[in-house]
This record gives C-alpha cells, structure tokens and sequence, in this order.
C-alpha cells in the first residue's frame, strides 16, 4: 500500500520514457488534504542536484501539495537547463493540480551530468496526474526504482491513523548515491514543524545509520507529508516512535537490497562514552573497505575492526576493547580470544559485537560487504 | 642498493621462517657510523602495534644503532607478550652489536592478532647480525616484502653524499594497512633534529599523499638514519629536495604496486584556498568507492568527482569547478563539456585535474581503482 496506505493521498507511476530499457520511471504522490503539513531532509552534499535546491525552497514554508519523483536522470550538474527542466515539472503538475508549482517538491535519480528529456517529464507528469488513484501506492513505488532489485514499502499502523512510505536506494548509502529517495505519507493531523521534529529524531537513527559504502548522493530526500484525513491528534512521542519503526524497516530494506553486496552486516558500538563516539566508531569500521572485503570472504578478521576503530577520536584504549563476531568474541581487551574458525560468516546476517568499556551509549551502523558484484554494477552503472 | 647505497651503513635479508610459505622475511639495517642519527615517524592509528609502541620510545633521543624488520606477522594486538617478542628482538640485536636494545627500533608487518614465533625470530635477527655486508642492501628490501609483487628501492645522489631508501606495502596505504614500511638511510651529517624536519617535510608531500585505499595500518612506520661517513654537510634545504624526490619515487613504486589495482591515479587539484583545501578535495575522491570503481570500468563519471568533492569542507562553488580526464575537460563550471567518449581510461596511468577555481593552492593525490583482483586479494589475505 506504500504511500497511499494512510487516508487522504492518491499516487501513480507511469511510463514517461526516460528509462534506456524502458518501465515505470514517473511517481506521483498527492496530499489531498485536508491539511498539507509537510516536512523533509535533504543530502548534506555540497554539490546538490537541481531538485534538490528546488525542494528545499518548496518545503521553507511547510506546506506541499504533492511530490514528483522521476528515474531515468539525476538532473544534477545539468545548470540553468536542468533546473528550468524541475522548475517546469513542477509548474506541470501544479496546473494539473489547480495549486501553486511553489507546493510541488521534485525528486530525481538517475545518472549525474545529462539532461533529462523535459518533453517526456512534462508528458509523464501531466499522465501521472490523470492517473492517481488512492490504490496508486504500488506503482509509485516501482516507478522510483534504479538498480533496486524490488520495491520498498512500508506500512505502520496506530489506533486510528497510519503511516506509509515507500524508498529506493541499492546500496551506495551513506545515505548515499544513486540515491536514496523516500517519501511518507500519514493520515494523522499534524503541524509542519511537529512533522520537522519527528522526521529528524527519525532519520537520525535509521537512514543516518545506514552506510552501505560510504559515498554521499548529490540527490538524497526524505519527504513526510501529513493530510489529516484521519482526524487523530497523536501525541508527539506516539508518532515519532512510530515513525521510527517505519524508517528503520525501509531503512533495512535498502540494506538488504545494496548493490552486489553477499552480507548484511549490523556493526553494534556498545559501552561508548556518549552516542557520538559510538556512531563514529561504526561509522569508521562500515568503512573500511578491507574489513567489508574480509567478511565478503567469510573472514572473521577482527584486527581489520580494531584498525578502524584507531583511526576515529572517539573516547577509548585499545587495550580495553572486546570484539565478537556472529556471537562469537574473537578479540578480549585488545587481544586474541576465541579462536577465529569458531565464527560461521556463511549467512547473510552479520553481526559485529564492539565493546568499547568506555561508558554506556551505544548505536548500530548497517553495511554491507565489499564484493566482486560491487565492483562490477559500478564500473559498469553508465552503460 | 637500497638502504646500503650511502655509506657507512650495512644491511642483511634472511629467512627466518616467520612466513607460511617460505622466503626471506627478516631484514636487519645496522649504521656503522661515525653519526648514529635518527627520525622517524609513525602511523597516526590510534591502534599502535607493539613495535610502533617500542620504536616511539627508541627514537626519543634521535639516536639509533639499527633496525631490524620482520614481515610474517604485525605483532599488533598481541598483548603483554607480544611486546615482550618486540623488546627481546631489540635486546637480540643490541647483544650482537655490542649496544643497547633501546637504540634498535623495530619493525613487523602481516597479520594482526596472532603471536609471532619469537624463537624463529630471534635466531634470524642473529643470523642477520652475521650476514650482514654493506651490499645487502637488495635482499632486505626483498624481505620485508609481503603481498608486494616487487621490492621497492631508490637511491639519489648528491654532490659527495647520497640517500637511499627501500618500501615495502601493497596498496591498502593511507599510509596504509598491511603496512607501509620505509627504511631510508644517508651519509650526509646530519643532526637528528634536521633530519627530524626533513623527513617529516618530505613524508607530507609524499607518502601522506598516497591514499590507496583509505585504510591506515597499525604499523607503519618510516625512518631516515645518518650516518655522517661521507663528511658531507649539505644545506638543510639542499637536503630535504633530495629526501623528497626520494620519498615520491617510493611512494609511485608503492601506488604502482597496489594491491590487485589495474590503474594508477593522480589526482591533481589546481586552484584551492589553500594546500590543506586542495588535499582534503584529492583525499575525497581518492576515497570514492564509486569514483574508483567507475575507473577500473574505464568510465569517466565525473559526476561521481564532483559527489566527492562535495563531502568536503573545502572552500569552492560547485557551479564553478572543472574537471578533466586524462586531457579532456569533461565538465566546466559544474556543467557538461567535451562528451565522455572522447576520454581514454584505458592506459593504467590516470591523470584527474580538479581545478575549484577559488585561490592558487594545488596538491597532487595518488590512488588506485577499485578492481575484482583488490576484493580477491582482501578477501583471502588470512588464508
């Protein structure tokens, strides 16, 4: 149900013709209200597609009518003509929609450094505001993906009003290239700043979290859009720990779904001075190429974990640290522990223990390991 | 001639037996005099092997009798006993020398987290206290080697005087894992303070700049000794130009012989705020799995350049920069330029020009791609 799983929201995914091997490429998503709260995060890359700088004008006042989301063509690094070329696809659908282009948000992924074909945006555009039903979620869902092997979907549900979203993104996270785009949708009644507070805490401890391989899109957005068409006022903490939930579901969809990767891997700091210092050091270890390319091998290589740990500033001696892996504990206060052929990395899952007996915050990065089909979807994404 | 091109230095390479299958693994380097001056600078991890722990306290007062370097084995995270195996190595080699253990550094490199067999090494530190002749320069090169294909040597000379220096690391230099080991001599008099500011000039535009794979080791470690037998005292900027086209001609051996890479990347970045500006940005797109990944494929995405250029700090206006490709400026002012197609990335020698057009600071970053081989390699290095 994606996106039109809460009341009061139509979608549609249409073929607009952008895609080199054609399918779905055109999603459109539209509040149609009561209200038309809205909130977003954006790439904290400094090299920012056009509707991105589009969106981010767009969302200044908290309201959004709807939001077009195009595959096909990243639009970024395209100057004045690709920008013309968001600006005209929200003028497209605003007329449809009888409302100003300044409420419509544009999201675009895709190849960086071509022009989009605005003749078949507009057309697909206008098609998809024909065609929006409030059962269009599904097909808003697939029209975003890229290289994603599957859609995204996500449904929370509370006592009178829900949460839906949908995501693409396959791998290259941080939240990363090629580009992590998601769009919620809830039925609760909400102001635009209640919504701006509740999708930062949200995103903070899901999408934030997920570092597939390092590299920051140009393109990167996180819509939540509230029509009130449920009535209920849920208290502000409801609502987060909802959201939450949702996020962090999408959030290990995309994990699950990165490019070429063998091994989900959930790297978990405790025993930190603050959450800081444990976000960093699983930052630091999701990383390094050598310890992802040790587990790809199945190789539990912990001294890979502890050279990444040393590079960080977090509070810690490396003489204290614990590692375990797959249950297994490998390395005790910087040394060797159990044996190394103790630890099966065979499944999928993979979990990363680290203690580092510096305090009592914790946090959990998710990666992915570094694989031959890695290498090959991205020597081989522009062709 | 590597390290025993200058003179007044002797240098031996024996089998100690440390390696699984077999060949030279120990290298001994002892300054016969007169000057017993020394620096040396160490890996910044904050995860030191026991011999980086040793050798910091060797070189506090700038005077060392020799080194002595295993591969087979780090010696990092090897607790109370590993350091132990460090110290009785130095205590070893002093003992045949007729010197004191706290003025023989020492070096190891291989796996982290599993002891050493200090019998094994301590026969071979005697055995190479023997052996060890004033053209045994070649074979410690050869046995400090690793995964390297090749030893790394180089030797410039001067008007009466000459530095020489051997390498050993095979990619994974940040300065990197698996370890960056660099023994450089000279028969200039120098005093350790001068040689202190020369290497540590030379290894910044060097050494510092070569970034294979973003992952920086626990042992590596790169020392310069005097041994003042040629008489020569050379200006200290006479001197330090020397040292560093010595360093640069390492540290190319070092790029050229990275671990299952098939292209060497330069990355100039022209027209930054300042130096520190112009390194960040080359550190960036050295660091781009994406980027690196694109080039094994032969692609030249520049968007995925400008993506890593705008994860950084760095003073530029994204709409300003160029970028061109082994000669052909494929973007201008953040904009398509000359069409992909006319770009070659087919020789392994790739030159990158980053020009932010915000001030006149440049810097030069040498990296690698990111190939199936350097996956192979990092995935099977335990075995």
């Amino acid at each position: 149900m994606s996106v039109t799983a809460a009341s009061g929201f139509t979608a549609a995914g249409v073929t607009a013709g952008l895609k080199t091997f054609g399918g779905l490429d055109l999603a459109l998503v539209v509040n149609e209200g009561p209200l038309r709260s809205a909130a977003a995060v954006f790439t904290s890359n400094r090299a920012k597609a056009n509707p991105i700088i589009w969106s981010q004008q767009v969302i200044a006042d908290g309201t959004v009518s709807a939001i077009v989301l195009n595959s096909g063509g990243a639009n970024c690094f395209t100057g004045a003509e690709g920008f013309q070329t968001t600006h005209a696809t929200a003028e497209a659908v605003g007329e449809d929609l009888g409302v100003s282009a300044g409420d419509i948000l544009v999201c675009s992924t895709g190849l960086i450094g071509e022009q989009l074909d605005r003749a078949k945006l507009l057309a697909g555009a206008h098609l998809a505001a024909v065609e929006r039903t409030a059962n269009g979620g599904a097909d808003a869902a697939r029209a975003i993906m890229t290289t994603d092997s599957k859609p995204k979907t996500a449904v929370v549900r509370r006592g009178g009003w829900t949460i839906g979203g949908m995501a693409k993104g396959a791998g290259m996270l941080a939240p990363g290239l090629a580009t992590m785009l998601v769009v919620i949708t809830t039925d609760a009644v909400l102001l635009p700043a209640q919504l701006d507070a509740a999708l930062r805490q949200a995103t903070r401890v899901s999408f934030d979290r997920l570092d597939s391989d390092g590299c920051m899109s140009t393109n990167d957005q996180v819509t939540l859009l509230a029509s009130g068409a449920s009535g209920e006022e849920p208290e502000p903490t409801e609502f987060t720990a909802a959201l939450v939930e949702l996020c962090q579901d999408l959030a290990r969809q995309l994990q699950a779904d990165a490019e070429g990767a063998s091994h989900d891997i959930a790297i978990e700091v405790v025993g930190a001075a603050d959450e800081d210092d444990a976000v960093e050091v699983g930052r630091a270890v999701s990383r390094s190429n050598l310890f992802k390319a040790a587990v790809f091998g199945n190789d539990p290589n912990w001294g890979r974990v502890l050279a990444a740990i040393g590079t960080t500033a977090a509070a810690f001696d490396p003489y204290e640290v614990d590692v375990s892996m797959n249950g297994v504990r490998v390395c005790a206060a910087g040394g060797p522990d159990r044996p190394r052929t103790e630890v099966d990395l065979r499944p999928r899952e993979v979990h990363v223990l680290i203690d580092l007996h510096a305090g009592s915050a914790h946090a959990t990065i998710l990666t992915n390991d570094l694989t031959h089909d890695y290498v090959h979807e991205n020597s081989a994404y522009a062709s």
